[in-house]
């Protein structure tokens, strides 16, 4: 599986898009405010730059592609406002896989330069000049020493291929154990039995993630050695919204609630699954996503995602 | 007429493509090659930077996107060999109004940097970073002071939008004198009357065209003052490659020239002509436009294009 190539999220035109589908990676970013909030406050009173670099790895394309940009520039404003300091101009990378959607992400930079002007004013405004890069962050991206500030949300779970070695992984789809991923597992190991794919395409199917845990990511950025740990949590982030009340109340919400949580997922996996298995078995698939969903198999009441954060400045970052 | 929201070449997934569509403008990328090797020669090493930034403005999405590119890296790759200077790193930002194809433009990078590796070697592919920055060159794009080189072929003479005063312009699609332009001045006039298009419409039509002579754009440089002339030429190209016999041979070949002529015009004016007009008219309109072409009504044998070239340097730039 050329990862690459079937990496992206459903495009803004397709049916199930991940522009509609991701309330849930807006919740992430905006619980993480406050920490970007304090890196990009200590980095821009550090170094004061002129022109301030930012780049986003992962943007994707959707409602979520600017919102840490609009933060970061946001919180720059209200330093250089706060302390009387000259507001810089601002380059931001917006960076995906090429197979993105980045014609969304492009007819959006309009509304985004609207946007600004109208609640932050013109002269941020004119200052401000957001660019696109297509490429995986598992190679180069930018040029040396060219950027102030990276962000990426929600991204780097995604492998650049799967683990060598899983040819036969046939117990399971994916390195870790996780309910969510359990619900493909499910539903992609029962479909052989009705004939709906071949016994051999659900062996051989694995998905490019790994998400590890707080230790591991601590010991990988230690042995790297270019960066320094400047903060490193695990947060909790409930997926279900709704209370106990509301949930035993009516079966209708947890319908509606599952088809939801189906379309989400939908909107990341639906390039990677029809890669491997064609794009017949796609509508049933995520039909019944939806009703075990619904039924709340796997997703259960007090369905909860593990979170990490970590921010880093590279060691010689300030020489 | 909102021009930035409908100028813009077809999408390559578009039946009548501009990626498919522009050979034409691509004679016109490689008739320019010597001046832009002699400027980005000069350029170069005068500054001799560590990462040399360079824009297309207008790039379109297709064959033509990388050439100019590819050109001017080549040329500084040419130059460090031969002088045994240290290679620069390279910036490349890809500019085009934000409902250009991006999408083509994007899924396309990877190829070039394939093609970079096998014919230059992995050193030079290493050192290039291919990126789009997608608005109009009518209002800034890049942060001050950010750009080495700036290439733009075939995208100068479009206006942000039609002069102001031409609501009344019953007489004329247009502002100068052009066989080409006059082939949709004669089929959208002869429409009314066929019942095609309202009348009213056509008299509104103005495209945001302007072809200035060689005086006019030196005398608009000087007025402006940021910039020195190097070099202004004009130059001819001949848009029929055939040979006399050939054209005279044979009646299919006049066809399919006139097919392959109007191909290339709609590729570049479909979108202002149904932003207009609707989409209903634009097969019959560019039928009768081949039509026409093929009867060599305009399009005769001796058709040819003038075309301005001109190059610059900033007046502070080496400060």
């Amino acid at each position: 599986m050329a990862s690459e190539k079937v990496l992206r999220m459903n495009a803004a035109n397709h049916e199930i898009s991940y522009a509609d589908n991701s309330v849930f990676q807006k919740q992430i970013i905006l619980k993480i405010r406050p920490i970007i909030e304090e890196s990009i406050t200590d980095a821009f009173k550090k170094i004061v730059p002129i022109c301030m670099k930012v780049a986003d790895l992962g943007c994707s394309s959707g409602p979520n592609t600017f919102l840490a940009i609009w933060h970061i520039i946001e919180t720059v404003h209200g330093i250089c406002q706060q302390e009387q300091l000259k507001l810089p101009e601002f380059e931001v990378l917006l960076n995906d896989l090429p197979e993105n959607d980045f014609n969304f992400v492009f007819k959006s930079v309009p509304g985004f330069y609207e946007k600004l002007k109208k609640e932050r004013g013109d002269m941020l405004q004119k200052r401000c000049f957001i660019g696109g890069v297509a490429g995986s962050f598992y190679h180069r991206l930018f040029p040396t020493r060219s950027l102030h500030f990276i962000h990426s949300s929600y991204s780097l779970h995604w492998l650049s291929k799967p683990p060598v070695g899983l040819e036969n992984n046939k117990g399971n789809v994916y390195m870790a154990r996780s309910s969510y991923i359990h619900i493909y597992f499910l539903i992609i190991h029962l479909n052989p039995k009705l004939g709906v794919v071949k016994e051999a395409d659900v062996d051989s199917f694995n998905l490019p993630l790994y998400t590890p845990c707080k230790e591991e990511v601590a010991e990988i950025i230690e042995r790297e050695g270019s960066f320094e740990i400047k903060e490193l949590q695990v947060f909790v982030v409930e997926a279900n919204c709704s209370s106990r009340e509301e949930l035993l109340g009516s079966k209708d919400i947890w319908v509606q609630k599952g088809k939801k949580f189906a379309n989400a997922s939908r909107a990341v996996f639906e390039p990677i699954i029809c890669s491997h298995f064609g794009d017949a078995i796609i509508d049933k698939l995520y039909t019944r996503f939806a009703t075990l969903a619904a039924n709340a198999i796997t997703y259960s009441m007090d369905h909860k995602t593990l979170n990490i954060v970590v921010s880093l400045t590279k060691k010689d970052f300030y020489q």
